[in-house]
């Protein structure tokens, strides 16, 4: 079952257009990515910092379909795959909340898992496997 | 009666130190600022950008007490003050959630209303009195 | 001919793994779009904010090849290409210059020329087709 | 004899109301201080996360005294103030760059020289102390 965050779009999300930054989307999505894996029982002050595996982003994608500025609520429904027995992608769709909701954005970004020692690709760690069988399409 | 703002350290907030980049603990604030506008009923998509009056920040001032690393629950409490008859000032409190609660952080924002249009100082809108009543000390 | 920008990695770009935050090599990048504009004669502070034909992006991608860290010295390596009459993409090379200088992101923005009033795309107006024939590959 | 650092304000520092963000203020004047310390010879990609010895801020302030917008050039003097023997405080001008320059923001750090073993306070390294007497007033 995918996750779902809330948030609101906050002034520090803005540019000078009055709109959310393009490269802000990625972060916003981050976060929802973030949420999850703290409700799947990751501790986040160790997962991206010390870890003896770390899952860095090797691609990103964004469709900016609608604008959002200062005030909005918005959600983001995030839906991870594994790729190989080594990486794994996540689909994000940002939705602007209203009467109705609308599409706002279409993020994906790619994964891969790496030994921080050594730097080699290796298999994801069991914790990370049953993140994604929780959320998975 | 303060106005209290829940928030989660966002791996975005930190720096390459491990920590909250000092300058967006002002970020953080400026979000509890909105919340507590939202709250009131002010209305944030044109407050900060199409208002005829504009409210900016002249000064602020911070006290960095504590690290915070993603993943860490913070409190943010605001204060503001009357300044005058066309300013008010924020105090604002940021305690690391847990057991027990520790000060990390104090800052401090003055703001200084002002017409958008002759850029002169004016009297604060009544819906701004009305939020700095709510929360004054 | 490309343009080429030149950049130092600042520590507000980094997170808490030690090196550039994913979403910061899209800002990066937009620095290098902004610069090539300045210097094909384009004024930035109206054409982000008030012109009235706006050129938003509505895709990015990127690829993450090489982290970056504090202090490290890039150069952003932009070229545009016109998409139909009413839009535009950018390619972008990141460079970590070194000896030897090695590939560190590939980026690559979609833009379309829209009437702030109308809402409606439209042709692109003669100053920035002339940037585009400039650094078109 | 003060620092001087040149930049120009990137649409990335702006927010809705069509200026520089206030909390990015003091991320600029970090920028300056970054490229003092590279200029003393200083090596930013340990000093800020691997040194044994860290410099963190303890204080800041700041008044906001003329908008900047997309475009502007600007320029920040930095001037370093050694405190006791283990602090320093930097005062930073930034100015406006036109004709004529205008003082458009005057900022103030406060840094505290503490071991990243033991946590206390230590005297502060020689090529911190001779990056001060370099810039000192």
């Amino acid at each position: 079952m995918p996750f779902v965050y809330h948030r609101t779009i906050r002034f520090a999300d803005t540019d000078a257009a009055g709109v959310v930054f393009f490269p802000n989307y990625l972060t916003i999505c981050h976060e929802a990515y973030e949420e999850s894996l703290a409700e799947a029982g990751i501790e986040l002050k160790t997962f991206f910092r010390k870890h003896d595996v770390v899952v860095p982003v090797s691609k990103s994608q964004a469709e900016y379909l609608r604008p959002l500025t200062c005030g909005d609520r918005i959600s983001v429904t995030l839906t991870p795959a594994l790729v190989g027995t080594d990486g794994y992608a996540i689909d994000y769709q940002v939705h602007h909340l209203g009467r109705p909701d609308k599409l706002a954005a279409r993020l994906h970004t790619e994964h891969v898992c790496v030994s921080s020692v050594s730097r080699e690709r290796g298999a994801l760690p069991s914790d990370l496997l049953a993140w994604l069988k929780r959320h998975a399409a």
